[in-house]
C-alpha cells in the first residue's frame, strides 16, 4: 500500500465537491494553487464554462483528469432511448475532449427517474436489462473514441431513483458479459461510501483486477446519515476504515489517483480553500 | 401463487405499525375486531404492558403470531457482551411464552450503535464474525426452548448503526455455516422494503427453501425516501413490485402470514383504525 503522508501527488478532486463554491474554471485554479495534480469534472459544471473553456482550464494548469462525470440513465421508456443514447455519446465525446482515463456511469434507476418523462415501471429487473443492452450498444463507440466506460455501483439506496446496479459484483458480472476478453473498455469505479457495507466487497475486489480497475473514489459514511443524496462525509467523520478498503484496491495494482467526492450540504457551505485544504490534510492521514 | 384478494385470512400486523396509536393491548383488540387473525409484537410494546398480559391479550383475542420483533444486536465489545447474550436468551423465552413461530433477528451494526456504551470500532469484517459467534452461541439455547431464530438481511443503509447482515446471500450464508443439516432452527426473514433492489435476490429466494423462510414482510419504498428510518412507504404508494416477490416466496412453498411492517411518521400521525383498515385494502390489492 502506498504512503499517502507525504504529499498529495495522488489526491483528486471531483469537482462536485467544491460545486456551490467556484464555477469550473475556479476549482481547476484553486487546486492547481494547493498542488493538487488532479480533478474529475462533473458535465453541468463543464457546460456551464463551455467545453472550450474548460479543456484550456485544465491545459493551462497542468492538471490531469481522474475520470469524468458522468455518463449513464441508461434506463427509459422507448421513446426516450435515441436521446440517451446520443446524450451518452455526447458524454464520451466530452470526456475524449478533456483528456479523462475513464467516463463514470451512474446507470440510472427506474426509467421515470433516470429519464423524466419516461412511462412509470416497478420492473426493476427490466430495469436491470436496459442497463446492460444500453451498454452493449454503446461500448463500440466508446471504444471508437478510446474512453474506457467505468461502471460505478452506487449504495442501493439509489436503486430506485439513481442507479440499478447496487454491488460491485454486480457491476463485474456486466463487465464478464460484455467483455469477455476484457479488453480495458470497460470497468468499474469503486467508491468507498456506495461499497463499504458489503460483506462481499472484498472477495469482489480481488476478481476486479487491474485492467478493470479504473477508479477508487472516497469518502466516509456519517452516522446518522441526515440526508440521502448530501449528507456524505469528511474521510475521517465517519465509520468508514478507508484504508482497509485501499489496500485492498492496491494490491490490485491500482496505483492512479484517489479522488474525493463528497456530496455534502455542510461542505458545501464552507469557504472553498478551507475544504481544499481539510480534504489534503485527512488525504495524508486518514485515506 | 395465492389470491389474497377476497379476505385478509394471512394478514399479520407487526405492531410497530401502529405503535404510536395504542399500546400493545389495544393493537391487539383494533386488530381482533377487524378479523386480522395475527401480529408481530415488539418487544418494548410487550414489555410496556408485561409479559403476562400480552400473552392473555392474545389468547383472549384468539390471535396467532407471525414472529416477534427482536432479538439481535450481537455487535458489542467484550464487556458488553454477557448482557448481550442474557437479552437475547430472555427474548427467546418471551417468544416461546407468546407462541411465537420465530424469534426475528437484527443483527447490529458497529459495537458503538448496536450496544451503546461499546468501545467505539471501524472494523465491518469483525463485527460479521461477531455476529456469526453470537448466533452459534445462541443456537442450541433456542433450540432448546424450540424456537427458530429468523436472521433478517436489513436494507445496506443500516449496515453501521442497526445490522451489518444486508442481503439475503449473506444471511443464507449463516444459516449453512451454522446449521449445514437444515434442521429448521435458523433461518431467514424477508423483508422487501430490505431486499428489493438487490439484482441477486432472486437467485437467493430460491436458494432459501421451505425449512428457512420464516417470515415474510411487506411494505414499499418511496422516492423520495424523507427520513432513513422512519418513512417506510404504505403496500402500493412506492416503487416495490411486491408481488413480484411473494410470487418467488410463495413457490419456495411458503403459505404462512404475510406481514405488514411499517416504520412511518405519516402513518404514526393517522387513526389507529384507518391505518387498519388501509393495510387491508392494500394487502388485498397490491401484494
Amino acid at each position: 500500500m502506498r504512503d499517502l503522508s507525504n504529499d498529495h501527488d495522488w489526491l483528486s478532486i471531483n469537482t462536485a465537491t467544491v460545486r456551490q463554491q467556484a464555477d469550473f474554471v475556479g476549482i481547476v485554479e484553486a487546486c492547481a494553487q494547493r498542488g493538487i495534480r488532479a480533478v474529475s469534472p462533473w458535465r453541468d459544471q463543464v457546460a456551464h464554462v463551455g467545453l472550450e473553456r474548460a479543456v484550456r482550464a485544465v491545459r493551462d494548469a497542468g492538471l490531469k483528469l481522474s475520470g469524468y462525470c458522468r455518463g449513464g440513465m441508461f434506463t427509459s421508456d422507448s421513446a426516450h432511448r435515441p436521446d440517451m443514447i446520443d446524450d451518452n455519446r455526447r458524454a464520451i465525446d466530452e470526456a475524449a475532449a478533456l483528456g479523462a482515463p475513464c467516463l463514470v456511469l451512474v446507470v440510472g434507476g427506474l426509467p421515470q427517474y433516470s429519464r423524466p418523462g419516461s412511462q412509470p415501471s416497478k420492473d426493476i429487473r427490466a430495469a436491470h436489462a436496459q442497463v446492460t443492452d444500453a451498454l452493449a450498444e454503446l461500448l463500440p463507440y466508446a471504444q471508437n473514441a478510446g474512453m474506457p466506460l467505468a461502471v460505478e455501483p452506487l449504495h442501493p439506496m439509489y436503486a430506485a431513483d439513481r442507479a440499478c446496479v447496487n454491488t460491485l459484483r454486480q457491476a463485474l458480472d456486466i463487465c464478464d458479459a460484455l467483455d469477455p476478453g476484457r479488453t480495458g473498455s470497460i470497468g468499474v469505479a469503486i467508491d468507498t461510501y456506495h461499497v463499504w457495507w458489503d460483506s462481499d466487497v472484498w472477495k469482489q475486489i480481488a476478481r476486479v483486477g487491474r485492467d478493470r480497475l479504473l477508479a477508487f473514489h472516497v469518502c466516509d459514511w456519517l452516522v446518522p446519515t441526515k440526508d440521502m443524496l448530501l449528507d456524505r462525509g469528511m474521510m475521517g467523520d465517519g465509520v468508514i476504515d478507508i484504508p482497509a478498503y485501499r489496500r485492498e484496491v492496491e494490491a490490485q495494482g491500482y496505483n492512479g489517483f484517489i479522488e474525493v467526492e463528497l456530496l455534502s450540504n455542510d461542505w458545501w457551505s464552507r469557504p472553498l480553500g478551507d475544504v481544499l485544504d481539510t480534504v489534503i490534510a485527512r488525504y495524508k492521514t486518514v485515506v
